[in-house]
């Protein structure tokens, strides 16, 4: 799974200038890292008050302290949102996306009806890429 | 779905003295309003600042001021959780009992791994009965 | 302070029938039982997500889990607010009520301008009731 | 006062590379504009859902929906923090700094136990390197 993140970071950096994730470990940090190799901003929206939860591929920190009540600040910040295969976690930021009206393409992940499903990095790229642009 | 959630809240006040919830409108409102016919107090924790956009059967009104992030609030006051159907703002929920390891009824609502269904109002609270006992 | 505290809880409860607070221990926890000593209901609004962490006074606990910002829901949560001697945390919560433009009696608390001075607590417990009434 | 705001951004500008604020306008639009016009990179952590709520300055918008309770991650977000003339949303930010343990220069703001005074920009930014060194 953390290949796939680090892809999809990677192909996203060809169509996005910034990646906002909740900036721990696991996906979050794979992500980042492939973001990053190709040149990415990354912000890390994390839930604690201490900087250093953040994964060291986070550009910038925003430290909330607000637990997970600060998944609704990662989803607001983006104009689209790409989930990967996750857990609940994941599931209320799709439920969140849902609520705000934001695009959320989800690459393996929940199905849930409003969804956009991919199977591929390059189909969700290629998603986002539509998306960002309309 | 409002004559259920009266229903369910009528019930609730059987096994339970307060009941908490969004404390807006519409299903919020009707369980609320059940609740209180049979005695219960109720708690809204509501996503605004003015306490007037709580419905009249909230007892007691937090106004959060946190807009869709107050549901974290709403869930992790609660011992046991019964969702109603609902669109996104339900499901967000779910997700949140899912992360902290609240035990979730699902009333004909979202059918999530980790949730535990019930198809009757009886059903629903006889097993919010046991799970406080536990 | 805490006999203090304790002594404005048990002359609040003559004006008020709930009292909310931060929850926590000190100043916080002997308010609350001074209240509870005449049969007021007490709310504690606690920066964590371990209901275990509010004192024992609390009736109601709402675990936020916001850290810091639940100062902000403390204070909206009350018509009038009293604060006690206290540092950079009653401070906080002084500024939110000025910031909401609710009315702050500071009891030997900060002397910031716009909120209402009193010295006993006979004094605040009185300006409580004419608020209350107004 | 928004001239103090500008003359302060752009002097910030030569001792950090990142600024953040409330996102908002006034002293907020006047301190991203000054420190921008040198080259910064700003960030506005903003009350409410809409991105457009910010100024025109904001290089990167975090929209949180928090209401005032974004002033705790506005605050947190920072190494060190520099006040300016400002009302009680100023003070909520100063207790909050005081709490963190963050240091907060008082440009001409409020005198309160515990910040570092300021008279002049100057004084206020030689301040700021010195603790962004230590």
């Amino acid at each position: 799974m953390e290949q796939l993140a680090h892809n999809l970071g990677k192909n996203l950096a060809k169509v996005a200038e910034i990646l906002v994730s909740g900036g721990l470990g696991g996906t979050m940090e794979a992500v980042f890292q492939g973001f990053k190799a190709v040149g990415g901003l990354t912000i890390g929206i994390t839930p604690g008050y201490d900087k250093k939860e953040a994964n060291e591929h986070a550009d910038i920190v925003i430290p909330t302290g607000l637990g997970l009540a600060r998944n609704v600040l990662v989803v607001k910040s983006a104009e689209v949102v790409v989930a990967l295969p996750g857990e609940a976690g994941t599931l209320s930021e799709i439920a969140y996306c849902l609520q705000f009206g934001i695009p959320v393409i989800s690459l393996k992940s929940w199905d849930i009806p409003g969804v956009i499903k991919a199977e591929t990095v390059e189909e969700a790229v290629n998603k986002v890429r539509e998306l960002l642009k309309a």
